[in-house]
């Protein structure tokens, strides 16, 4: 009784405090767990099954490129991390270390990858010789760990899963085309698949990832108005082939240097589907990555005939969705809350009133709309909610997004939207670093990314007023 | 032509040196590279989608009975490994410790999971509280790190790929019952899926996991008449819970300890796939495990017609088959090679001839039978082939088995067979430890297990000549 208590008590509305909405619902939706090392947490059967789902995915969508899955070791040699200079610079300050063996101290120090783009480079200079072995798509799904100072479920963890695509090609051309073409597979799989609507573009020199050439970026607007970098894609050029020594032997018998890319997309994710999606109640999963798909919940289970029923309705579902059915002894409103809570983004309502007139009642998460369907067309009416659920997410969310992002022609503009109005700021930039890091520090409001669709707000940057180069994405983010 | 040239030279005969044998089919076959870090492997696009099917398999396994899928950390605190006292000496030695986050030495030091029992129990004891929580049957797919003296490709990585099956029941009765579940999950799997029959039994106290109560294995030969364990299922009775304090009350409202299992299956099982199923022109894949069940090969491809008809066999075998076709500008017989060193299964021959003929030829890659087919029927001729020779692959390893299976009455004839004759011994055992050791001194042959069915082979153990306790089989292993 008091753990039925506990669940029912309202989680914290997310307009009142939204950080602790979203810790709630992490919680609640029993999504994950602390462990007793410091920032690294447990993924529940919710959670992982939601990552699960995004693996098959992507997986699958990578595959259609041509990718190829490889694994490598956690354990990078501190001598191997140390050949490109600001590769190092960036995640040595990150690095976990270990330093002994059994009961032996090393000779050399080891570290848990934060990123393996050292070990794929030290791969291919031995695995590459001729045109022929070119281009070398691979890509491993793993952890990785990064020593934060401060965490936040999903958001940031010392450890956390991902995956990251290392691939190395003949030419330039090559390698910035597979940048892009990773870019919009993440792109498309966020819109298509969690609905949730990316802005496409490029990191500013401060902002991209060290050692690379350029960093692309999908950037999402949360429900709060922050935005939250989703996944990335970085052009290499030759710097690291340089470092490593990648060599090939091109078709005119010379010896060049390979061209490589790298992009990633991670457990970090998951907050982004929750931070866009959920609602006071909880957790909403669009239908197309919830682990369940429908709850069949019976009513009056015990009156004759209902649980034979409710079965007859879960075996008849069980082939064409991801269907559970709740029989448990618990009431009906307190399996309402927990199919809520999780965010299953529909429930099948079935009682002896229903039997009677051979109908059921489907519930949408989202939106709370009862509809009430014949048993006969039940599974093609609930393939059409669950179809416009999806769809119907996706474009709530894209809405959130526009009346949420705000342009600014001068610094007065730009001020008052970040003081009065969450959301995205389109504004001109001048290209200088210089402005970019004193708009960080006078706001806290970053660059999110040079967008691919440039628009001409004003001929001078929002900021010191010299000629404006590119339009530019500002926004507070996580 | 120089690389050509490499791939086409023998690879060692596996009766002049199976370990060479073994050594080469590993590289060849492209499966894994070494790291530049001491054990640890770095698993290739052949290599790890071996793995990937047996992950996709097994997993689909492991959710019929009710496994759930988690993600625990891969770091340690000293603390939490030293609460179980076997086990903290079983593990500690092959520990790698993490000293420095950052640029900062810990204040406890960390280590890299060997195994997980001890999160896995970390986590019970929180969120187990009552009966109605129970079961809890996790299972996470993740890499251990072990710190090994010596490491062999697949057999024995510091680094190792698997998945570890945890589970936390009310009784003694029903965790019995979930570990020899899992044992025949392991034991099905491997015989229907990588046509490698296993004996079931149970290790003796000395072989048994570090803290269990009761350790059950699946054994299989290899064939040079070694042994390797493929699987193991731990029942550990309610020891960890004592240790780590995770309890529930019951029904009758009495705070009562859980009951709990661990289970895994890893990355040396495609070591035993190799060492079963290959020959000396390299790996034989059984065809449900193959990442490529088909080579379409065109033969004098540079002929009218030959390619287009080949793309039209290709597609018209993709939906229903893993099948590749090998345009490549490389000569046919060099496509033969590359196929039978990977182990595809069965390749589809197809020129100018067979053409106009209507046919292809069919030929299998462990009896290298070629057959006829005409292209009217070619994928439901496939289909039979590739079935057969599944059933095939499974009858000749048991065939294999069982002729270098052999029975020892007394220690001459024990000593006899593991001078003369490699394979397994099944014996008669007092059921002492001195006795296991001794045996083992002496001759290097060790316990693998009390097979579930047991036969009297002599009254008395066949080393000490006191009254036998059980019927076991003795082998040299890996």
């Amino acid at each position: 009784m008091a753990k039925e208590k506990k669940l029912v008590e309202a989680i914290t509305s997310m307009n009142e405090d939204f950080a602790q909405w979203y810790t709630d619902v992490v919680k609640k939706a029993e999504l994950l767990e602390y462990s007793n090392v410091r920032g690294c947490m447990i993924f529940r059967p919710n959670g992982y099954a939601i990552w699960e789902n995004i693996q098959h995915e992507l997986d699958r969508r990578f595959k259609e490129t041509g990718v190829e899955n490889v694994y490598l070791p956690m354990l990078i040699p501190e001598s191997l991390l140390q050949k490109e200079a600001d590769h190092v610079e960036g995640f040595a300050p990150e690095c976990a270390w270990v330093t002994m063996g059994g009961n032996e101290p090393l000779e050399e120090r080891l570290c848990i990858r934060p990123t393996s783009e050292t070990v794929f480079c030290d791969l291919y200079s031995r695995i590459v010789q001729s045109y022929r072995d070119l281009p070398k798509v691979y890509n491993q799904w793993c952890s990785v760990l990064r020593w934060e100072k401060t965490t936040r479920p999903f958001l940031r963890h010392m450890e956390f899963l991902w995956q990251e695509g290392h691939t190395a090609h003949a030419t330039a051309e090559e390698a910035e085309e597979r940048t892009i073409q990773m870019l919009n597979v993440y792109a498309d799989f966020c819109e298509e698949v969690l609905a949730i609507p990316m802005i496409k573009g490029r990191k500013t020199d401060k902002e991209k990832f060290a050692g690379a050439e350029a960093t692309y970026t999908i950037e999402a607007m949360m429900h709060d108005g922050k935005a939250l970098q989703s996944g990335t894609s970085h052009n290499f050029g030759d710097g690291f082939a340089k470092a490593y020594g990648i060599q090939y032997t091109d078709r005119d018998n010379k010896l060049k240097h390979v061209h490589q890319t790298s992009w990633g997309m991670s457990t970090r994710i998951i907050g982004a589907i929750i931070m866009v999606h959920g609602d006071d109640s909880g957790l909403v999963l669009p239908p197309r990555i919830a682990p369940t798909q429908v709850m069949v919940i019976p009513i009056a289970q015990q009156k004759e005939g209902v649980l034979e029923k409710a079965s007859e309705v879960y075996e008849s579902l069980k082939g064409r969705f991801r269907v559970k059915m709740d029989d448990s002894a618990k009431s009906p409103g307190w399996k309402f809350s927990e199919q809520e809570v999780r965010g299953i983004p529909a429930r099948i309502e079935l009682g002896p009133k229903d039997i009677e007139k051979n109908q059921a009642v489907i519930v949408r998460r989202d939106t709370r709309e009862k509809i009430v369907v014949s048993l006969d067309s039940l599974a093609d009416e609930l393939e059409k909610v669950l179809n416009t659920m999806q769809k119907e997410m996706l474009e709530r969310a894209r809405v959130h997004r526009d009346t949420h992002t705000y342009t600014a022609k001068n610094w007065d503009e730009f001020t008052d939207i970040l003081e009065n109005k969450p959301g995205f700021i389109k504004a001109m930039w001048c290209g200088e670093q210089e402005c970019e890091l004193a708009i960080k520090e006078e706001t806290g409001a970053t660059t999110r990314c040079m967008p691919f669709e440039q628009e001409c707000i004003s001929d001078v940057c929002v900021h010191c007023g010299k000629p404006a180069k590119k339009m530019i994405y500002f926004g507070k983010a996580y």
